[in-house]
């Protein structure tokens, strides 16, 4: 992201206009899009929330990397909310044919698709869109590259507030490929915002990000450092392929011993901590799988509240729209 | 499927919780269920039938087998019945990622798909997923390895009682590689139930099943021994693959010397009777193509029911959810 | 296409009933057609406009070439219309089966899919079709080998319109490969019908069609000569394998000297002439990226039209079938 693009995300009343990253946002405006996403969960078996804001509305699904939770979220988010939604598999079509992803963004928009959801390999390609766009076209960033996954920023953020809203007290202890993770970025920007209390990024030596990426936060190569009396363990995927390069890190039953969230590492945390997970999740590599069907884990809040986030940005972007 | 699966299918009132299997099924039940999807029936041309038994609710259509036909019938009979249907194609996304199956699943009952419709080419996943599932989700078995089929096998009986529902009355032969058939296997439970006058099983000696799994079926190698004075003969899909491992059957023109439904092999059946196909046919060799499109085949009748069928599945499902 | 489908595509009424080509179509239907979907355009940012013409009918998106736009276009004018739009990837699932294209017609006829959306690779697919399906369902064509794109003509011709009204006096450019080229050929027949003042086609001389294909239109190999004094220039798709083979236009650079729509090949046509080309663009090989982004291109204006055509035939044919 450019420093301008603070303005990008804004309109001059100071609603928002594209998602792009949390960079930017404050307390105040994390609060709110919370609280609006909380109005919209329902008990499980409950009828999903649904209202029409966005009826009339067209979202355009623009996944230029597979993934099918973050598709199926704002996908259900979209028609939930009166949406029709177009799912575009960009990789076995567009691209076949060379087309640039500024013609495919210009084509739909011509459509009269007004939401853009953008997920992309490539760092800077949503704001790229949003600088491309016309006036009444928004963009929402679904993952970007290393660097941002603002709505998932927002949902983690969600679920750590239902465990503890005192952000100022809370120890987040974030844990594995910090430096390739758009997740942690995402929840380290929202995490600042709130004012959280510790912030704590642990990762193999290799995988240690610029610490300047990340400011405020404790960053960490020793596990049981890092959990020690944490609030919150968030586990992050790792690839495995990257595991074979990590010093001191043969194998996958390496990794796990050592930066593993277990039953084991967990007795460092408070003894109420939750776990979580962005998904999906390579059980027994960075998490143990009955830890995360078990009772302290919240992975599952986390989708849910990824649908209810969704449709609370979706639903702010189209009262803006209307309102223009 | 495990033997107390059966408990699993109804919950403790008797109402169809998950459709798993045909195999417990009465034939009370089969009855009200092939007249409540006789009552989704419309003439050709006319609007196909619609109404809002699932409204607000979120069906999940999961192929981890590729299919056109299965799926479009599932997702069209949720869309007429108002339900959103969100289509994942698990191949190309989540596995590619090495995400288990269950957790999967379990990001979709996070996101309130509270209808799992699933195919997988293993055998026991639909009812291992009913097993993990919350107590609100409804699995629907949309084929499973070589072992049921259960839709097919209710749109199966159901265009077979349009011809004749004297059941008790009816010689039906199914011809084909019966090994590995899920069709003929939820068929023939299908059947059974409604106390079938003759079920005659036809296949090459090297793929006759087990005659356990068919009690009361008669099992032959004969076309002419299974086809005589048949009321119903159902061809099966032959994989090509397998013709040339077959004892005396090097190509496809044997195979359907000797087992092809065709013109001349249906004179040994009676004069009346209908031909069935689940699709998609081998034209030419299991099946002579203008058998399937002449006036005995009521092999798009079957694709007609089948979502008839689904709708009246599924909208039993939405009454039970609806009830608790 | 065979001589007598010109009665295929209208019934006896003179209503149409499938969309397979524009050869047989006159200036009355052509006003009609683009008329209404004038009544479909609304400003941009504002809601599309949307109506039930299609309510409770099924469209099946049949497309058996890869396609994002023109998929994404007739799936958006379906749902706008009220209709169920059902996106079949043909290649992906039944085709790897070996199911012939008919028997997949003939499942989706029998699941009350009573509009088909059909594009092929091969030519005579949809009037195919289109002689086999039951009385009450309707084939468009969506794109057909090198000979028909009649949706792209509708649209093509409405821009034109909206730039000059008076056919008679207006001289048409089309440059590229038009030897291969769908869109061109039904460009060419919207226009005669209409009474087009001048005709130009351009292209290498290894690409220049049978003039018997293009009565009346004056084809040169020139790009000078065709586009002096234009009204209107059409750039279209090259296909870059196609370029080293081109006598004298060893690669790319010179295909785009010799036939690229340029600023500077631009000062040939007339002052207010207005550039267009169907996408996707290869920038920089048949069109100069700033023109296309630039005020005299009307490409955006022929994708928003493109949705109007859609929905202006789709409503018809929906009309159509509920007179029955």
């Amino acid at each position: 992201m450019e420093p301008d693009d603070t303005k990008l995300q804004f309109d001059d009343d100071g609603n928002l206009r594209h998602l792009l990253s949390l960079r930017d946002f404050d307390a105040t405006l994390l609060t709110r899009l919370m609280d609006e996403a909380e109005a919209y969960l329902t008990a499980p078996g409950a009828l999903p929330a649904r209202n029409h804001s966005l009826a009339g509305r067209t979202v355009g699904n623009l996944f230029f990397e597979p993934s099918t939770r973050t598709r199926a979220s704002f996908d259900l988010a979209g028609r939930r909310l009166g949406a029709d939604v177009l799912n575009l598999d960009v990789n076995t079509s567009s691209r076949k044919k060379g087309e640039s992803i500024l013609d495919t963004i210009y084509t739909l928009e011509a459509m009269q698709v007004d939401i853009m959801v953008v997920r992309d390999a490539s760092d800077g390609v949503p704001a790229y869109i949003a600088r491309h766009v016309k006036d009444h076209v928004s963009v929402l960033n679904a993952g970007e590259s290393d660097v941002s996954h603002p709505t998932q920023g927002l949902l983690d953020l969600l679920t750590m507030r239902q465990h503890n809203p005192d952000f100022g007290n809370l120890a987040v202890a974030i844990v594995g490929d910090i430096q390739h993770s758009r997740v942690a970025m995402s929840a380290s920007e929202a995490l600042r915002a709130m004012g959280v209390g510790e912030l704590r990024l642990i990762s193999p030596p290799a995988l240690i990000p610029d610490a300047s990426r990340f400011p405020g936060a404790v960053i960490v190569d020793n596990l049981a450092d890092g959990l020690r009396d944490a609030d919150v363990v968030m586990a992050l995927r790792i690839q495995r392929e990257r595991i074979g390069n990590l010093d001191g890190i043969p194998g996958i039953d390496e990794y796990f011993a050592n930066y593993g969230i277990s039953h084991e590492s967990m007795k460092l945390a408070k003894p109420d901590a939750i776990v979580m997970h962005p998904g999906p999740m390579n059980r027994g590599i960075e998490i143990e799988g009955t830890l995360a069907d078990g009772p302290r884990s919240v992975i599952a809040k986390q989708v849910t509240n990824g649908v209810a986030i969704r449709m609370a940005v979706l639903s702010r972007i189209g009262k803006m729209m209307s309102a223009q």
